[in-house]
C-alpha cells in the first residue's frame, strides 16, 4: 500500500497534504495510469488519519481529473500523460477535421502544475510542427475584453431578461439583430420571425429534418465535409452522395438519385473552394421548383472569410419560390467560446415550424443569446470579423510565400488561395495520399487529402488541403521544408 | 405619408429626431399594428432629408422591435401591445407550461421607454393576481454577483480553454463536477465518461433516439408532461402512452403495448407527485432486463426540490444490468440563464455513444461550461439549490396557509404538498375543468387542472395544479378569495 508521512504536512492540512503526495506520485509516473488506489478505510488506518481525510483528497484529485472512479471499483490513476499527447497531436477546433473523427480531450490543467508537468505538456506537444488539419482559432485574436464588457452589462441590466424563458426560435434582440446584419453583410431581407436561433448547426441539421420530414431524401455534395452526411445517416434518412462538376452539384445527379432536398455551400464550398455561379444557382432553384417535396439547405459556414473581393450573394437572395433555407454560425467567428447557429426560413416553412415547434426550448442560453445580440448590435462583431479576415489573410499571404520561398516550390501547385481559411496545394510526388500524409506527419507536419473527403465520386490524388488559421507564420518556413524532404525522399 | 417637421430636431441628429417621431407615433397608436412605413425614398423627398436619414431611422426601430421588415412589401409598424399583454399573461418559463403551448414572445423594452410604454406594459401585467401556470424563477434568488465573478475568472484564466474545442461529451472539468456532484446529491457512481453534456433535456432525448434507435417503441407516462411524448413524436419514433397506476407506470400496459424503452420520472413525476416505491423500481428492472432491446430513461427534472426528508434514490442506483439512462438539467435551477442539461448512459451505451457519436460537437458552449463546472466544484450550486429549496417551502408554506384562511378551504383539499414546486387542489365544484379554469382566469387566477396532463387515461377531474414557484406571497390571499368567488358563484 501507498505511505506517506503524513507527520510531514507542515502548514498543510491533512488532505491536503495527502493530495498533494499522490498527485506527486501521477504526475512523477510513481502511480502509473489505471493502477488503483488503495480504499479509503484500510488506507487511513495505514497513514493514521481519519477517512473523511482520504475522501477529501481523492475528490480533489477527482474533481482534477487526476484519478477516475469506477462503480464498485474503487479509485484508479488517470492517464494522464496519454491526454497531453493525444491533445498536443490533435489540439483541433472545428468541422474540417472530420476524416480525423476521434477528437483529442484535452484534460483541463489545474492552476497549480509543478514544473514536470508542465515539461510533460511541451514535449508533447514540441513533436508537431504545424498542423494543417486544424483550424482552431488564435488565442490572441477574441475579443475577450469587449466580450468582458458585454456579459458585465448583460449580467447588470438584463437581469429579469436573463431569467424569461426565450422564444423557442431565440430572443427577439438576437434575431433582430441577426436580420439586420444580414441584410448588411449578406444583402438578405428577412424578418426575425424567419430566423430560428440554435446551439450549433448540427442541431440545426436534425431540426430542419423534422421539418421538412424523416421521409425526403438528402443529398450532400461529394466531395465535402464527411461530417453532414453523417448526421442525416444518423437520423435515420436517406442520404445520397451528389457529385460536383467544376460550377457546384451536378443537377442531373439530384434527379437521378430522386433527391428532394440538397445541401450545399454554393458560395464557399469546403475543401474544392468552388463557388457556384448565378446560372447553375438559377438552375438548382428550378429544379427545387419542380415539386413541393424539394428545398434547398444553404450552408454559408465560413463565407465571412471570403479572401478576395465581395462575399458572394447568397442563394436565399435570388429564391422566390420560398425553396432556401439559410444556414449560418458563429462559432467560426467567435470560436468554441460561443455555440449559437441559427437558419432563415423561407415564411411559409416558418409558418410550419412556428405552429408545430413551438413546444421546443431553444437550445442556446439566454446570457449568450443576450450578449451576442449586444456584441452584433454595437457593431462588434463586424468589427471582429474584420479584422479576423486581416488576420488570417496575413497568416495566408505568409505561408504562400514560405512556399515560394522553399524549394517545395517545383514541385507544388497552389489552387484556390481566395476560398478562405484554406487553399489546395497540389504536390507532385509518387507516393499515395495516404503515404504522403503519413510520411509528413512523421516530420512534424500535420496534413490531409482532398481524396479524403471524397465519399463515392472519383478524386483526383496529390491534393492537399492546407487549412492555415491555426499554423503559426514561424512555423510555415520549416512546415515547407520537411513537406520538401517527403517529396525529395522519394524521387 | 406620414409628416414630420424635420426642423424641430434641436441637439437630435436628423435620423434621431425621426426615429423619435415614429416611435412616439407607435407607442401612442398614431400608427397602429401592421400600418405601412412610407417606402424610404419617396419619404425622404416629401420630409426633405436625406434617404440615409430615412434608412438609419427604420433600421433604428427595426432594431429595437417597433416595425418590422417583409422581404420586397417594405416596413410595418410591429404589434407592441399585443406582445406586452401576452407577455403578462404568460410570463411564463418553463416546462410545466405545455398545454399553453404556445409561448409569448417578449418583446425587449428598450432602455429609454417614455411613460405611457411603461404604463400599458403595467396595465396588461395588472390584469394578472397569480398565475399558477408558470414556474418562472425568482430574479431575486439567482446568484447574480457569483455568477459574475466566475465568469469573469474564466475569461482572465481559461482563455486557451475557451478556444479549443470541446469534447462532444462536454468539457472534463463539467463532467468531473457532475459526477462529483451525482456521488454527494443522489450517491451514484458514474464516470465522467458515462456523462454527455448537452443543450438542455430536449436535445439530449434527440440524441437518445439517434443512440437507441429509430426502430424502437418508447413509451411516455399518462399523465406526463405532454412535451416529452411530443417530442418522440416530431422524432418519428412510435410512442406510446402508458397509464400509472398509484405507484408508476403500469407494467403489464409496458408489455401489452411492446414497448422498448420508456421514459420515466420515477422519483417526482408531474402532475401526480407519485414515487415509484422500489417494488416496482425493481420490476421496471427486471422488465428491462426481459430483451436487449430494452431501455429505462429516468427523467429526474425537479428531484433536486423535493420539500421533505432526503432525495429518493434514483433508479438508476440499483441498475446493475445497466439498462438506465439517467438525465437531468441545470435549467430549472438556474433558470433560462444557463441551457445546460446531461445524460449518464450505462458504459455499453456509453461505449457505443463514443464509437459512433464523437463526430458531434458539443451543443454547448465552452464559456457556460467551464463557468458551470466551477460553479459546481466550488460548493455554489449546492448552496444555490438548497438556498431555493427553502426558499420555495417557503412560498409553499405561504400558499398553504392563504389556503387555510380563505372561504376556500370549505371546498378544497391539498395533496402531495411534498412534491415540490407544485402542489394538487381538488375542489369541490360543479364547474367542469375547462369551466372552473376559465371562470378564474376571468377573475385573475391562472391555473391549470390535472385532466390536462392526461392523453389517453382517464383523468378524475376537479384537480388542479399549484405551481406556486413563481407567485408572490403577498397576491396568495386575494388569489384564493377569487377562487372563492369562482366556487360560491355556481354553488
Amino acid at each position: 500500500m501507498l505511505s506517506y508521512d503524513m507527520t510531514k504536512n507542515g502548514s498543510d492540512s491533512l488532505y491536503h497534504y495527502l493530495y498533494k503526495c499522490i498527485k506527486n506520485d501521477v504526475l512523477q509516473g510513481t502511480l502509473a495510469a489505471g493502477d488503483k488506489l488503495p480504499t479509503k478505510r484500510p488506507f487511513a488506518e495505514h497513514l493514521g488519519v481519519s477517512v473523511i481525510t482520504v475522501e477529501n483528497a481523492y475528490a480533489q484529485l477527482l474533481t482534477e481529473g487526476f484519478i477516475y472512479s469506477e462503480p464498485r471499483k474503487g479509485f484508479f490513476v488517470a492517464d494522464i500523460a496519454e491526454k497531453l499527447k493525444k491533445s498536443g497531436l490533435a489540439a483541433t477546433s472545428s468541422r474540417q477535421n472530420f476524416p480525423e473523427s476521434r477528437e483529442a480531450q484535452r484534460i483541463s490543467a489545474p492552476d497549480d502544475l509543478p514544473p514536470r508537468f508542465q515539461k510533460l505538456q511541451s514535449r508533447a506537444r514540441s513533436k508537431i510542427i504545424a498542423d494543417f488539419t486544424s483550424n482552431q482559432s488564435e488565442t490572441s485574436a477574441f475579443p475577450f475584453s469587449t466580450w468582458a464588457k458585454i456579459m458585465r452589462k448583460v449580467l447588470c441590466e438584463q437581469q429579469n431578461e436573463l431569467l424569461e424563458r426565450s422564444p423557442y426560435g431565440g430572443v427577439l434582440p438576437l434575431r433582430v439583430a441577426i436580420a439586420k446584419m444580414l441584410k448588411g453583410s449578406r444583402n438578405l431581407d428577412v424578418s426575425p420571425d424567419q430566423i430560428i436561433v440554435g446551439a450549433g448547426t448540427d442541431y440545426l441539421y436534425g431540426l430542419l429534418v423534422q421539418l421538412l420530414g424523416f421521409n425526403k431524401k438528402y443529398g450532400v455534395e461529394d466531395p465535402g465535409y464527411s461530417k453532414i452526411s453523417k448526421i442525416y445517416r444518423k437520423l435515420n434518412v436517406v442520404c445520397n452522395f451528389i457529385p460536383l462538376d467544376e460550377q457546384g452539384v451536378r443537377i442531373d445527379q439530384l434527379e437521378e438519385t430522386c433527391t428532394d432536398v440538397v445541401h450545399l455551400s454554393p458560395s464557399h464550398h469546403f475543401p474544392t473552394g468552388i463557388v457556384t455561379p448565378v446560372s447553375r444557382r438559377y438552375e438548382l432553384l428550378s429544379w427545387a421548383a419542380k415539386s413541393s417535396n424539394r428545398y434547398i439547405v444553404e450552408d454559408d459556414y465560413d463565407s465571412e472569410f471570403r479572401m478576395v473581393g465581395k462575399p458572394i450573394p447568397a442563394l436565399q437572395n435570388i429564391d422566390v419560390q420560398e425553396k432556401v433555407v439559410y444556414i449560418n454560425s458563429f462559432s467560426k467567428t467567435l470560436a468554441s467560446t460561443v455555440r449559437v447557429s441559427y437558419m432563415v426560413l423561407p415564411r411559409s416553412l416558418a409558418e410550419k415550424f412556428h405552429e408545430e415547434f413551438s413546444f421546443y426550448t431553444c437550445t442556446v442560453s439566454n446570457f449568450e443569446q443576450l450578449a451576442l445580440a449586444r456584441y452584433i448590435g454595437e457593431g462588434h462583431f463586424e468589427k471582429h470579423v474584420n479584422r479576423m479576415r486581416n488576420f488570417y489573410r496575413h497568416r495566408r499571404d505568409a505561408l504562400l510565400s514560405a512556399i515560394r520561398k522553399s524549394k517545395l516550390r517545383d514541385f507544388a501547385a497552389i489552387s484556390e488561395e481566395d476560398a478562405g481559411l484554406h487553399f489546395i496545394l497540389k504536390i507532385n510526388t509518387a507516393l499515395s495520399d495516404e503515404e504522403f500524409c503519413n510520411a509528413a506527419k512523421e516530420k512534424g507536419v500535420v496534413i490531409g487529402a482532398l481524396s479524403d473527403y471524397y465519399t463515392q465520386a472519383e478524386p483526383s490524388a496529390h491534393q492537399f488541403i492546407m487549412n492555415y488559421s491555426a499554423v503559426p507564420e514561424k512555423q510555415m518556413p520549416r512546415a515547407m521544408e520537411k513537406l520538401y524532404e517527403v517529396v525529395k525522399s522519394i524521387s
